[in-house]
């Protein structure tokens, strides 16, 4: 018997008297108990607040994104204890992979952007300098900061890993602390990898807490520092949804609902083409892949008229060849649902959707003491005139067959389910993934396009990736989760800052235009990562550019363009009063200004952003260059990147060129010099 | 008598025999009947979804901010007309400048914005394409599409034609239809500008409606596409926050409430400094402007404690010398509230902030027949036991000073009051202004740094801007608005779009890597911008570069980095296997490659985005290049942009450099060319 257990302030907290009783939906006998000791909530919350946030916010985001990296390495190395769980919830191994390698992945993925997209501090910068004023002295700058709350995450039974660790992934990068409730059927299994993490030591004290059993008044507590993110069905997010306390506080709700997710096969994916077979081909995993269990699983499939017949054969013949039963056995395709509520629940949907369709294939129950259910293709012959079809959802094997007349019929029929996680499209032809899109965009969180040359390496409809956000409108719950950074920002507070060139400088770490500039003690070619300072600038000397250099510059690079070459073309061109120099030449010389030629700490020039060409230089005119440390982020032992605002100015003392200088400066300075 | 009329489904509707009469705060007569005739909002939801959606859908983003240019200019044409309904709602001329100009003007930031940084397509595509698989043959594109429903504006008494046109501009620049329902005690105004929308032409029919009175059913009526954008009290939010139909159905709700807003007064900013006297000043107008009935105005005055007697006796001077009375009259600096039950809450709460804090002046009522109330100062001595001062906000001339410890208790304070829309801070010391943002940034939608450096040019405390986001946490309602693109998206769904290249340039507009490439009949730089198509390429010959190019590039250029002419000390550098080709080099090279020199249709090269050097090209390598047409921005009759991807490939096929070019493109061939 598992006695999965609580984690309170640090404190695991053992099943009480009145317990849950968990029944196995393979063995159908009792396999677990949980819950039944009643929880400090407010504790567990000041614990949160008082030791796991400040904990985390004194950690830069690159710090918190390595402790995420090396928790999912650790969660990895022991994956194998979580798999020899997973057949007690009715998963198969292929199940298992979903949740638990994709748990880890998901993980590794929030660890690899957060090094990559976010800064190597405690703010994040989003979106450009916004000018407020007219001399700049005035500017605007959105951040993001952790929330200094708690992230509540309420998971559904179907991922007891994934649903953990996705949620867990982005909060912990934001800085938040959390207290992970999951769904009671299989909480022993989100239990055991939480033990793990609580084991690996790599998170701080009051990082993540754990509630088996009811969260009482939980939600009630909780402020406007706080989030709470859901996954589940329509009816309990809209419950509590309700929490006056939530609403009172306008406390972040995320939901992520189970949704009536449709696919569509494209006018064009008639039998034989490759887009009918990769159609039939992920219905079938869709239907049957968890037993149906994804709150992404495709429940509507629209088809051309013409196609349906072809479609429901193709269907039945392959769900009907699904070996179900144990799911510990390899040869089993599919297991058993996660309990025997969730199997009544299926049932009595079943009995609602018949009522507008009728079966294809399946509606019966294998002779197995568990809770199973053969996989089940309805048929709806109006889905117009239909309503259940686009509004219950059998959360289970389970899809429905519906004709469409058109491509706009078809993206009609899909957005008549009031919002959904995604909906998927098979087409080669890339005026109809245009149409469905404009006309459908707006009902799914996401748009699945399938077709010959994206087979081999598409994840499939029903994949949530921790790129992509994950999430949709209405009936999906209106929420966002993942989506890469977007997934961290949910826990962070957008900020709007208004104020000085240096206030903004000294707030975001990042050097901003109008602010101070210092002169470094030697060339910052020759300074290490560590030595230079933001601010720290450089002043060339200026050069003169005449028109033997532009003619020399074209005859040697082939650019005889005629803006360089012809004074007359060159006048009569809306941009050029006469022959000019080549951009090019200006960057050329403007590094032969800015450069310290000898070996030092400043490796290579990687690239440049944002170059803009602002005003003409014509022969005889002269430039200087500015460069200035606008922002370092370290990548490696040895050496991390600086980025330089660089602008070129002429001998008016006006900015000609403009742009975002990278290099790559080692910490140390090269032997012997 | 003023009859102002709502406008639904076309029609102008007058006020009915329940009409409410509106008594003025100036006259303290009745001047205007509202109301009273019942509308019917299915019919008003469905005329705008049916008629106003889809003509406003069928235009790009570019054609929707032109409407919105013209629309703001005509506005702007009978401005005056405004401005002789405003002393009617107690506002001084400068007031109504805050509500009038500032209407207009943020209505001209949106279609600057949407012009400068939204596609002149119906996709809006936010992020970079996501690398979903290794071959590159299934990726990721997070893009942003109008929701197909209505957004429902309820909007507060004190800015009538700001609260509108702040609300209208974003929706309508999204493609969304809008139902404008105005507070009743200054809806006249309102309504007169809202005529003039109507009477411009500039819209499509069903674009905008006006709702003058009860909102009956409306709320309960909408859906998942709908949006309601709410300004006003935390408690008539709390209310519609409720209705079940909202909540059922995930109906994106934002709410933007009057909140307990703060300035801090800086450690550094003594009596003497600028900043104490900065701080004074803006103390004073946020105040005094409106009457104090602003949602963003200061309501807590956080001083060192040191500081509490110099900063009364100055406030306490300043506001004894403030004119009030008729808001018509020229002299006066502070009109009426806008009503006298407006005058009566302030009362009634400042009567419960008296309970925890003395009154240092005002707290009386000049001998006039209006809703006047005198600037009141109050003084809290023990802020940190007080309760009223952070949670009870009397919406009129009203602030309360709180004595603070040091920075850390300052932004503690700041926090008290459970989230708001904008906190200040005055200061010179840019060490104070991160400390401050890093306590409390998570707590305030804005923070309004402000010193002597930005005094000339800062907008003001009180003043969201259209570039920043508007809003705020918990008890700022969890909302927000504005923030450029942002308060667009807040009209849109985004959808995470999967798919081979080739779907996604069909989607977006926008050439994907590994999408199909396209010969055109000419050189590309012969193309006028309508010819060039999406994915036109050019492959270019290849060129050697030879250790003399190198040494002649470097010599010319003076960029004589060791990289380029020493081989053993490039050869100790980890990024390089020994003397390499200079960047600038390759870049100038490329261009002599991909150039056609004679005048044509491409008239410049504007600037570079996103250079990366990716492989060293050594002496005696060749690249050569290819070169897409990638996206295609019209900007004027005359010319439009067209970005180009750049690669630059080695005789082994290896790519070295990556860019995407900028030129400005005409729409015609020269003449003789």
């Amino acid at each position: 018997m598992l006695r999965p257990e609580s984690y309170a302030c640090g404190q695991w907290i053992a099943p009480g008297d009145t317990a849950q009783e968990i029944v196995g939906p393979v063995s159908a006998t009792a396999i677990a108990q949980a819950g039944g000791t009643p929880l400090d909530f407010a504790a567990m919350l000041e614990h949160a607040r008082t030791r796991g946030g400040p904990a985390l916010r004194a950690m830069t985001f690159h710090q918190r994104a390595g402790m995420l990296k090396a928790l999912a390495g650790y969660l990895d190395t022991r994956k194998e204890e979580l798999y020899a769980l997973n057949p007690l919830t009715g998963a198969t191994r292929q199940d298992g992979a979903v949740d638990i390698d994709g748990g880890i992945g998901t993980m590794f993925l929030f660890a690899s952007k957060g090094r990559r997209e976010m800064p190597d501090g405690h703010v994040y910068i989003e979106g450009d300098i916004e000018q407020l004023s007219r001399k700049g002295t005035f500017l605007g700058q959105h951040i993001a900061v952790p929330l200094q709350g708690v992230a509540v995450h309420i998971n559904a039974f179907n991922f007891p890993v994934w649903g953990m660790l996705e949620k867990l992934a982005p909060a912990l990068l934001a800085g938040v602390p959390c207290i992970v409730k999951p769904a009671t059927q299989t909480c022993y299994l989100t239990e055991a990898c939480f033990r793990m993490i609580v084991e690996s030591g790599l998170l701080p004290e009051g990082a993540v807490q754990l509630v088996i059993g009811r969260t009482g008044n939980l939600l009630e507590l909780l402020g406007a520092q706080d989030v709470v993110a859901f996954t589940g069905s329509a009816d309990t997010a809209l419950m509590l949804r309700q929490t006056p306390g939530l609403l009172r506080n306008a406390v972040r709700f995320t939901s992520e609902q189970d949704s009536l997710n449709a696919a569509i096969l494209g006018p064009d994916a008639t039998p034989g083409s490759a887009e009918f077979d990769l159609f039939v081909k992920e219905a079938v995993s869709e239907i049957t892949v968890k037993a149906g269990q994804k709150c992404t699983a495709m429940r509507r499939l629209i088809v051309p008229e013409a196609q349906v017949g072809d479609v429901a054969d193709a269907l039945a013949d392959r769900l009907g060849r699904i070996t179900i039963g144990d799911p510990a056995d390899k040869a089993t395709r599919m297991g058993a649902l996660a309990g025997f509520a969730q199997r009544d629940d299926v049932t009595a949907r079943l009995a609602q959707l018949k009522a507008e369709a009728r079966v294809v294939c399946g509606d019966s129950a294998p002779d197995l003491p568990g809770a199973f259910l053969s996989p089940t293709l309805l048929a709806c012959a109006d889905p117009d005139a239909a309503s259940a079809v686009h509004r219950v959802e059998a959360f289970g094997p389970v899809a429905t067959l519906l004709p469409c007349r058109d491509t706009a019929h078809a993206a009609r029929l899909a957005n008549a389910g009031g919002g959904s996680l995604v909906a998927s499209l098979f087409t080669h032809d890339p005026g109809v993934a245009r149409e469905v899109t404009l006309h459908s965009a707006a009902h799914h969180g996401r748009l699945y396009i399938m077709n010959r040359d994206s087979a081999d390496e598409a994840t499939g409809h029903g994949s949530p990736l921790p790129h992509m956000v994950h999430g949709g409108p209405g009936r999906a719950g209106g929420g966002e989760e993942l989506g890469g950074v977007r997934g961290v920002l949910h826990y962070m507070q957008r900020s709007a800052i208004q104020g000085s060139p240096d206030m903004l400088t000294a707030i975001t770490g990042t050097w901003v235009r109008g602010s101070a500039e210092k002169t470094g003690p030697q060339h910052p070619f020759q300074r290490t990562f560590g030595e230079i300072e933001i601010g720290e600038t450089l002043n060339t000397e200026a050069r003169e550019i005449t028109l033997e250099d532009i003619e020399h510059f074209a005859r040697f690079t082939g650019d005889t363009f005629y803006a360089h070459m012809d004074e007359d073309a060159a006048k009569a061109n809306p941009f050029f009063p006469g022959r000019v120099a080549h951009g090019y030449l200006l960057l050329s010389f403007a590094a032969g200004l800015f450069v310290q030629p000898d070996p030092g700490p400043v490796l290579a020039n990687t690239g440049l952003n944002g170059l803009s060409f602002q005003k003409p230089v014509s022969p005889g005119d002269s430039i200087a260059v500015r460069l200035t440390c606008k922002r370092k982020t370290a990548r490696t032992r040895s050496y991390g990147e600086v980025a330089w605002n660089a602008t070129l100015t002429n001998q008016h003392g006006e900015q000609v060129a403009e742009y975002e200088l990278l290099t790559m400066v080692s910490h140390d300075r090269p032997a012997g010099a």
